[in-house]
């Protein structure tokens, strides 16, 4: 039992801590992890408590206090300045020379006799020498001296000075102190795993000319109109050889006829598998150079990883054992009865074989890891393991701390989190089916006023190859407009598939959220110049987020009042101020709507009884508003939103007004 | 890594777990435990869960199924029968057996080809086969064989039959079952650690002589009214000797004057300590002739435990590296400053001597165990170390499990929880400070409707020797009456100190909440026959407390909606419904009160247009109640409160009404 008896500090409920600390919580460099516990001992003695951190490679603990907040709970923080992992735990202590001059303070205010106590606090000091180095022994000899002072009064000033505190603090005893039973993970990673915009191209669909395969080398003419667009991560489907067995061909069909392209999803044949490049795209040096080029641009390339093959992939013959075979001798393909998906066969997790299977999924990623790739979007992770990429994702990150990993799970909501615990850095959300003003309410309180906030980072979607949500068909050019400013303004990630999307394409099946005629079955060529493409609207927003640091953050949401069902308002901040944007976004795209918005002008410490200007940063306009309540109007067919940018108001000694 | 790959289940958030199983949480014997779980897999697989768990003395696990109930929430229970410590945890897996007859189904009504599916289910079947009996093989077989039916319907209709899943679950194939991380531990208490009725007494006060010491054998002579009451403990302050240095005299005065007793709680004197009785007492002959006698009557003797000396404690001057010494070489007393206790000397839990200490202390209860007790009240537990008493508590119940420790903590609400978690059975609670019906409502709330009522058991008291409430000191008899009510029937343990409290003494040190001339510092006479004593009342209390079932639990009580801030109205009833018990009372005790109080008619079954009787346990009064709103009224000068029970009306083919 050794000292455990003495350690009388009890530490509990600290937070944030995610499955009993099984999992690491998430923070970006620079960021801040508040830590909170509740600290007590028993007895009425005093408790001093810290966080103790270490960062990536060091076995050295540094120190954060903590501070009593009431009702037992302590807070503090600590930030974050490295790539990898770190941990944390909670350190507290029964200080006795505290406690000792609390209660000669108490004792001598009462006029009681202090003589025998002055005599133990020179035991505590005397204690306190026998550690200390020369000057800070010399230092405490007086000042424990003066504790005999013949006058009281003045050696009960000594014995609560700063200058003895500050010295005993020196050689505080922590023999007994007790530390959190459990050190804690925080991931760190870099700053585009929070705020990034991602942009979906079929580079299949590049060719300047009509019913041509797009090339590696098309894309990168296409470069510059993307970076142009403010997006800083370009996500291409995969780029591997396509099967040929049960190729589907336009629309879905289940025949495909000659110069069918297939879906790329269907990855393998005879040309290779996950770590080849189709040959009609190029070569895996033009894919390089695309990475490098893309680079310079500011644009980072995201690559697609969906563990299934075509019937044509190698692995099919060369590991059999990773696939599940059927009493005729065929191998068994993806179904999700009565559907199925004749062109993919799934991966058989639960074979024998699957050590070696986790070692070439593995080595897939770090193929193209050492191509260049440190972003990967993975394709249905729900329906593999989650063993599997807690391991595979721990073992990466650990040499390669800065990938970003996003998890394309659209799913049960425990299954998201869950993938996001073990270790996706970005996900998917719900957002795409989120439409009113309650449902965005309900579900950001659920993203940033929960755990979640510490696991999960949203990466909001406008739409996607699979997905034409219902308010796309059929709200027009307005409706693609508010989910862009919504998408790119609620979450600090988001993504849109084009130009699909800039050009609003709204033709799906029937009854269904897909697109007609999907580009996941065939090349299409798009009129990128198009008079009424939304290129620039998207330009604009995103050089809006990149100029506003409020928008760079998710968890800083707040939802303002606004009295009007389809409009929708909410704040997001800098932590200083300095930067305050306001968004009001009309949630009908058929109607002007207009009501009184509620700014919480004392959160934004704005001076009640003055004026403050809002500068609409999409439109230019600027409006003065007075005080909590101000009017708003949105016509959906000239822009659906105000993106305002707060400016309090100075007053000057001449009085006369301007805006800072 | 062995097979951890293909564990392809996740088990997380089991429910009920106290700081991630650091703590057990607590049952009854015959109480059961609700386990929940969010419980899935990858993919679209079928999945099943169980509970395991096993009882005391036993390594073999016994099983209980999971429920699904939405969103990948599970939910299922099991019931503790025997005294000691279960332990409990959560296994799922992946069903294949189940998952091919889903899709088996699903092609079928489709009208797709399952031929090769039929095969696949026979080679399922085969691999049971090779585990399975005699018997179960030919029965395999034979459904086997009927899946090559040419009559493909009757082929599915086996395929999904009861009594081919019956038979295969016998050979389901756990090896990649998952299993929750944490066996997570039930501590399985004897019946009155949930349903107690305390009555607190000091024994020299008991004398039948007015100024002479009472004794244990003038304490047999009250037990027949102890019993008549309906009281199942009886709780004596300490029985040691009481120290001679510095005791206080009457009225807690700092000099005390010849003849002056002290105080039961400065213990320790040249007569002996903890492990010794007061010489004008008794002997410890008498005292377990005190405990036998009670055993007659149903009464159970609960023993005070305070850990700390008077300055004439043995332990002073046998072991002083159990006290602090000051430099002036006397021994540090009790204090709080400014105020002081120098009648008390603190034990020194922090000092080398810590775990001589320990072994000492628990010493103390094995000396009172041997002597026939099992119920501890621990006093001031707070001011002693949290890691002792999950030590001595937990090695304590390893030998006896019928143990039951309450703590009288009044401190600050998370360190009363520790101690609750740590291991106390029962605890005093802020009842004794909650007067509004908003204060009881939120209280109960916290108490029960939170991870609370998984650890901590309360135990309402009226009042104690050292805590006189104002509400006792204003409210006169009324407000009496109201606070038994309110302990009794909120709480399934309660207590009082009595006389003090059926004879309603209200004489408190002006301005506090404290007795005048307090029974801690002196011997009473009380006139235990006096014509207005609520003892009648008290005894109705607690035998309707034994006769409903409903009221001996406090987890199951529901707030009606009482059309008056005065009136609170509540229910309790048994899980079967068969006991409902309606509790309204006033809590204003100067004035009649009334108004129309909610009855959850649905929820308690009874049927909508149908009158029901409810009937006053407490006065006999009927009356007949239609649907959710009755009126009631209630006159503090009679009886401040209502104890309904409800009956239903049953319909007959006579048309003849009656109630059961």
């Amino acid at each position: 039992m050794t000292d455990s008896g003495k350690k009388r500090v009890v530490i509990e409920n600290v937070k944030p801590q995610i499955n009993c600390g099984q999992f690491p919580i998430k923070r970006a460099i620079g960021e801040k992890v508040k830590v909170q516990a509740d600290i007590f001992s028993d007895g009425h003695d005093e408790v001093l408590a810290q966080i103790l951190y270490k960062g990536p490679h060091t076995d050295t603990w540094q120190f954060s206090p903590l501070a009593f907040v009431g009702n037992d709970l302590w807070t503090g923080e600590f930030t974050v300045t490295r790539l990898g992992r770190y941990v944390f735990t909670v350190q507290g202590w029964v200080d006795h020379f505290r406690t000792w001059q609390k209660d000669l303070k108490k004792k001598h205010d009462a006029g009681q006799d202090i003589a025998v106590d002055l005599l133990i606090g020179k035991e505590y000091i005397n204690k306190a020498c026998t550690m200390a180095t020369d000057d800070d022994r010399k230092h405490l000899e007086r000042l424990s001296s003066e504790l005999e002072a013949s006058d009281i009064s003045y050696a009960v000033l000594t014995a609560l000075s700063t200058e003895l505190i500050d010295l005993m603090d020196r050689y505080a005893d922590l023999t007994s102190a007790s530390y959190y039973e459990r050190e804690l993970v925080v991931v760190v990673d870099r700053k585009k795993a929070v705020f990034s915009s991602w942009y979906e191209l079929f580079p299949r669909s590049c060719s300047p000319d009509a019913g041509t395969h797009g090339t590696f080398k098309d894309c990168e003419e296409v470069l510059p109109e993307i970076a142009d667009m403010g997006f800083d991560v370009l996500y291409l489907p995969p780029i591997h050889p396509i099967g040929r067995t049960k190729r589907k061909g336009k629309n879905n069909n289940p025949v495909c006829e000659e110069g069918d392209v297939g879906s790329p999803w269907a990855i393998g044949a005879q040309e290779g598998g996950h770590k080849s490049v189709h040959p009609d795209l190029g070569t895996l040096e033009d894919f390089r150079r695309l990475i490098a080029q893309a680079s310079e641009y500011g644009v980072e390339i995201a690559m697609d990883i969906a563990f299934q093959c075509s019937p044509d992939h190698p692995y099919v013959k060369e590991h059999p054992e990773w696939f599940q075979w059927r009493p005729d001798g065929t191998v068994q393909f993806a179904e999700n009865p009565p559907k199925k998906y004749e062109d993919i066969i799934p991966i058989q997790f639960e074979g024998d074989g699957w050590l070696s299977l986790w070692d070439e999924l593995k080595s897939v990623f770090l193929f193209w890891i050492d191509n260049g790739i440190r972003i990967f979007r993975v394709d249905n992770p729900h329906t593999k393991p989650f063993p599997f990429w807690e391991w595979v994702i721990h073992e990466l990150k650990k040499d390669y701390p800065d990938l970003i990993f996003l998890a394309e799970a659209f799913t049960r909501p425990k299954v998201m989190y869950r993938l996001a615990k073990l270790g996706f850095t970005q996900s998917y959300t719900y957002f795409t089916w989120r439409n009113t003003k309650v449902e965005f309410t309900e579900y950001m309180k659920e993203l940033v006023r929960t755990d979640v906030r510490e696991y999960m980072r949203p990466n909001f979607w406008t739409n996607t190859p699979d997905i034409l949500p219902e308010h796309l068909q059929y709200g027009g050019r307005p409706a693609y407009m508010m989910r862009l400013v919504l998408a790119a303004t609620l979450s600090a990630s988001y993504g849109m598939y084009g130009p699909a999307f800039e050009l609003f394409v709204q033709d799906a099946i029937e009854g269904r959220e897909e697109y007609l005629y999907s580009e996941k079955y065939e090349i299409k060529h798009w009129d990128r110049k198009r008079e009424d493409s939304l290129k620039d609207f998207v330009a604009k927003l995103n050089r809006i987020r990149r100029e506003n640091t409020a928008l760079q953050d998710t968890w800083n949401v707040e939802f303002y009042n606004a009295e009007n069902d389809y409009l929708m308002c909410y704040g997001k901040t800098s932590e200083d101020l300095s930067n305050i944007i306001i968004v009001a976004v009309n949630l009908d795209p058929y109607h002007t709507q207009g009501g009184w918005v509620h700014v919480p002008v004392d959160a934004l410490e704005i001076p009640r009884g003055q004026p403050y200007l809002v500068h609409d940063l999409l439109t230019d306009d600027k409006f003065i508003w007075h005080g909590e309540k101000n009017f708003i109007q949105l016509d959906p067919q000239i822009v659906p939103a105000h993106i305002f940018s707060v400016r309090k108001r100075l007053k000057r000694e001449m009085d006369f007004d301007y805006f800072m």
